[in-house]
């Protein structure tokens, strides 16, 4: 399949994308029969450029990189917002990494829901869409024949949706859990070897796992979006941002940590949705004393993991990163493999 | 798609399968469109039996539950051989879980390139015919337009094949590491734990984890086969057994164990394969000191890990079983929902 992408935002994960389409071209060809253009690019900053034969995408890459704007390159088409790139693109698939609001969802959702109107295949690595409007948003592509690709959204490149779609068919999956965010668990490994929190935020803070406002990692509220994503992936449950028991790791002291340590315990802050024998489903976010037993103790650094309870299995733990430029663009990439298989 | 299915061989592993597509036969149909009857079964111990119309699975299973012999059940055709069966069955698919000697491959061996060359798909968790023909054998199924599936040889129902192959794609893997004897890894732990070697065996011995004769585990062998064929899937490597470095735990005491805790390290029994940058691929077996970081080092008991080295995601590791009858007939039908899949 040749695909004619559009980026909506043309940040780190669509460079880190870009990087891997471009390096691994001809092997993409020869694996998956997978070929691509860009044919417009649509960013809130750096301007947008459109050109239905394709953009010269080592001179967008070097562009980017320079510091210029995108649209300081020569196209037939320039000034289009995201809309009306989606409106006018001969693109067959919008890749959809704007800066997103997680609570309104938006401008994301508005993006996602006009591309797969028009037809296109969407491959996303932001949150809010799938929190607010998951199980619409799936329909409307099917109803298009399309598919909304989020691999990205839970665990960047470590392909955990894939896991439950492809790898854990046939099984009953009762319960997952994990650690889904790297920074708080950088904090706490960093306070298990004796930091202080403040010091090990400033520390996280340095090496850019967290922002400079720290409260969506360190409150759960990330945590809690992908539970939601979870949520609704593996149980169809249509639940929201308020159905989530949310607890953060800022409260958590050193000498909380210590005198888990004398227990022999570790504590993780845990990302988990259970499919109750009632049919109701809980997701709750909460820092947990884990023993050494469990896969998820050993967890270290920025690194995330996941745990799904299976029927036929018992527990399958995956293992791998949750962030990072090239990881979060090579989700993106996993959704493209997947809809050439499936074309 | 509907299988219709000849059991070469109907021990444990059988059995765990068709109590799987028993009490999973509406969710198989609705979620994946796999329907299924077994019209043959033939096992060296217990008879052989074969309806082109459907055996009745119930009866069967009661059968064997009971102690009675297959062939104690009235059916249309009885006393085939497994090569017999392949020859005269209506089946589309063979399920191949006889007793095979790992060296030889024997008799598996000849029922997969028999089944293969009917145009029968072929699913198995016999390691020899992949260790002694792997390549030989994935090209004569491609030429007859079938399935040679082998979900179950590394790491029994933990899907690690499926991983490499559907969640991985577009990644480069340079190596794959991890504990896939669940046997050594229960004996090391208790070990860690501080029993002797001896009593670890014993206790292994008593829940089934070791056999009488614990060669095949302790001395690295069954771990070695495993290498064998992940060199060969991963890298198309072409290696047997004489290629690949091992060494088994049988020579490690509780004064290692206990001296290796000192420094802070745990023993692990690792199955490696590495693609060289020379192209070569190195496969190795033995017991190494594994510190607290490495997500290998904290697993416990008989449960087995694999952890692959790529070059877009750095290590992803999967956890989950190694052994056990349903968990073992699992990873049969893995490979059914795949054939359905792709048919």
């Amino acid at each position: 399949m040749e695909f004619k992408l559009a980026f909506a935002g043309f940040g780190v994960v669509a460079r880190g994308l870009c990087e891997i389409l471009t390096e691994k071209r001809e092997m993409l060809k020869d694996r998956y029969g997978l070929e691509w253009t860009v044919v417009a690019v649509s960013d809130f900053k750096l301007g947008s450029i459109a050109d239905p034969d394709g953009i010269d995408i080592d001179l967008l890459m070097k562009s980017v990189a320079d510091g210029d704007r995108v649209d300081d390159l020569d196209a037939p088409e320039k000034g289009w917002d995201v809309l009306t790139m989606i409106e006018k693109t001969n693109a067959n698939t919008l890749v959809e990494v704007t800066y997103t609001d997680v609570k309104t969802g938006e401008p994301a959702m508005s993006h996602v829901k006009a591309a797969l109107n028009r037809g296109m295949h969407v491959v996303s690595t932001n949150k809010g869409p799938v929190i607010k409007e998951m199980i619409p948003l799936n329909e409307l592509a099917a109803s298009k024949g399309v598919t909304y690709g989020v691999e990205g959204v839970v665990m960047a490149g470590t392909p955990v949706l894939n896991l439950i779609d492809l790898v854990l068919a046939g099984n009953n999956i009762t319960e997952a859990k994990g650690i889904v965010n790297g920074t708080t668990n950088y904090i706490l490994t960093k306070m298990g070897e004796g930091m202080e929190y403040a010091d090990a935020l400033q520390k996280a803070q340095e090496l850019g796992y967290a922002e400079a406002d720290p409260t969506g990692d360190v409150e759960g509220w990330d945590a809690l979006g992908k539970v939601v994503v979870l949520s609704n992936i593996l149980f169809n449950a249509d639940i929201g941002w308020g159905d989530v028991e949310r607890e953060g790791i800022d409260k958590i002291t050193l000498e909380d940590i210590k005198a888990a340590a004398e227990e022999g315990l570790v504590y993780k802050l845990i990302a988990c949705t259970k499919l109750m024998p009632d049919g109701t489903v809980e997701g709750s976010v909460q820092p947990l004393k884990l023993p050494p037993s469990d896969p998820l103790s050993g967890i270290s650094g920025a690194t995330n993991a996941m745990t799904f309870v299976t029927d036929e299995l018992g527990p399958v733990t995956i293992i791998g990163p949750g962030a990072g430029k090239r990881e979060t663009g090579f989700a993106l990439l996993i959704d493209m493999i997947n809809i050439c298989r499936s074309s």
